[in-house]
């Protein structure tokens, strides 16, 4: 096995979601994670971990939206037990065709979401990480070589995370004082709320409030959004291709929207229900070892020079302790990402920190 | 997708584990038994079902197990809680490499067994059923090409059970008032008392008490052991070969063990714990679609002229209301088969109901 695995692997269970002896661990594999898997599970044996692993496959659930009526029953006793049972949840991405689920009708796939919310709720309560393992049908998505993707991935993954730790400490130090941030690039002009909000330092690490490997930026939940945004980075958003995704927010709330390509996936996520029209995440990218865009928000959104904007569920880790409840409440979190290399901005109550993607301290 | 494929799935669904509505249905997902999983998955939504599905990889237990100081904590609560609350367990076998766990240290699988007794009550308490997708290994396993190896598993899956069945029973109508059972075949002279046994028509389905597809055999759960029996059909016990197993039992326990291949791997099994030095399980074959050995006891221990006996774990089905504690107990149950269909007899209180595999009803 590749030692970059094995490495993978570790950073996962140690430095991510800091499993201890004894801990009930869930395990999802995607078809083509059976490498990383492999060695994630031996890692957890190391440790002295419990596992259960679930198979996280694209066409099996798209089988089950084939066969089922789309009245789906609340939270499904057996696996909300698994979850709530669990101490961590690690998800390892990788299947073998990013679009497996591009032709599941977007009222079922709302329905189910719905009817899942307090399985979605035991998973985001444990120490749960998100990260992939390096596919051909990644490879593909980015437009790479399966080797040349293969260093793009363990580029992004196998980093000094203490050292990028304290250089993001920096920026939430300044959002964790601050009252409103303003975004200003291209086809964006939007101001938000970040009063008594809490600044993520999003280092990879559950001890960090960090729930993906590769991490590397900064997070808050926003409010009382306003103004025009537009999305420049091309996205896939529930199997579909998105293009110059457009949003017009007024009092928080979106009140416009188009696209030039997937407008019908954006309409299907805003329509999920009514916390989808509203922020859950501002998150400004500071991963420098991510150094292009490869169509996959997990790397993505972390790369140096773009900022994301996330429709939906706000996370808890944004607000001081006792007003976790005034998270934005949604059964979506879908991030969308804007590129602010030139004639960008990024203002925090009047003081710009950072201009055409160079911070106020890297200049 | 192979029409077979389909088919297998829906007789998996309704005829075996019969699903309904709002069932809770957890499947174990064999690394190369995808194709099978995605009919299986559109069965269970097109039944109304909650699904939950599980990587069952045996690399990824040998990974756990090379990580793992072997010190195992019992009934791990998240493994546990899916269990207990599943209607239905459905194994999806089909690997990539038969002999992935060959090196495991028997010790460590016994430990492991063992910590694990609660998780394997919950599973056998649930409407379980046990099948197998064609796969090249399995293919390879029985010496035979890819295409080959299909028509092979859809005859013996794809059944007309009820007739089967209908069959079945004249066998079991026998048992059920018998008191004794000799078996005389070359190496093999044994007798096993069925005093107050119910004996199984085990027609694949869980109405039938019956959890593996295929099937076809009836069975019980034999006592007081003596005298001695040979194991002709070569057969993989945890990974490991074994060939011409011989076994003596003294008062219904083994008291002398020897085989021409893969003693050890019957040693370890047999010192697994008190329960596994006796018999669990007595079965007749009568699965005529099954007309040859593939070495996977599924297969195997169904086909017409064997009679296979299995050590360990008995099933409570073979027990009288109220006398389901006196099954053997144990945390393993390894099937071992013998060839009747040459100088061989079975004889119940002294009739002879089948010689050279050809039972009295056949002649």
């Amino acid at each position: 096995m590749d030692d970059r695995v094995r490495e993978h692997a570790r950073t996962l269970i140690t430095w991510s979601a800091r499993i201890e002896d004894g801990d009930d661990v869930v395990v999802r594999v995607g078809p083509d994670a059976h490498d990383l898997a492999v060695a994630v599970v031996e890692e957890l044996g190391r440790a002295g971990a419990n596992v259960v692993t679930t198979y996280d496959s694209g066409e099996l659930t798209r089988a089950y939206f084939e066969g089922h009526d789309e009245e789906f029953d609340v939270d499904p006793p057996h696996e909300l037990a698994l979850l709530e049972n669990a101490d961590s949840v690690l998800t390892l991405g990788g299947g073998r065709n990013a679009a497996a689920t591009a032709d599941v009708p977007d009222a079922a796939r709302q329905a189910y979401d719905r009817a899942r919310r307090g399985i979605s709720e035991a998973r985001l309560d444990s120490k749960w990480v998100l990260t992939a393992h390096p596919t051909r049908s990644l490879a593909q998505q980015a437009g790479m070589s399966y080797a040349e993707y293969q260093e793009f991935v363990y580029d992004a993954v196998l980093r000094d995370w203490e050292e990028l730790a304290a250089e993001q400490a920096k920026v939430t130090d300044v959002l964790d004082d601050a009252s409103e941030v303003r975004l200003v690039s291209p086809g964006t002009d939007l101001t938000m709320s970040v009063e008594d909000r809490v600044a993520v330092n999003s280092a990879a690490s559950v001890d960090y409030d960090s729930h993906n490997l590769p991490s590397g930026e900064v997070f808050t939940a926003p409010d009382a959004t306003a103004g025009e945004v537009t999305f420049d980075v091309p996205m896939t958003v529930n199997g579909r291709r998105v293009r110059d995704v457009y949003l017009r927010f007024e009092d928080g709330r979106v009140v416009e929207h188009d696209a030039a390509e997937g407008a019908d996936a954006i309409e299907a996520v805003l329509e999920t229900d009514a916390g989808a029209r509203r922020l859950g995440e501002l998150g400004i990218g500071m991963n420098r070892g991510i150094d292009r865009v490869t169509d996959n928000v997990l790397f993505d959104e972390k790369m140096g020079d773009t900022v994301h904007l996330a429709l939906g569920r706000a996370y808890a880790s944004n607000f001081p302790p006792g007003h976790e409840e005034e998270a934005n409440d949604s059964a979506v979190h879908v991030d969308l990402i804007t590129d602010v290399s030139e004639d960008s901005r990024i203002e925090v109550d009047g003081e710009v920190i950072q201009r055409n993607g160079t911070f106020w301290f890297e200049e």
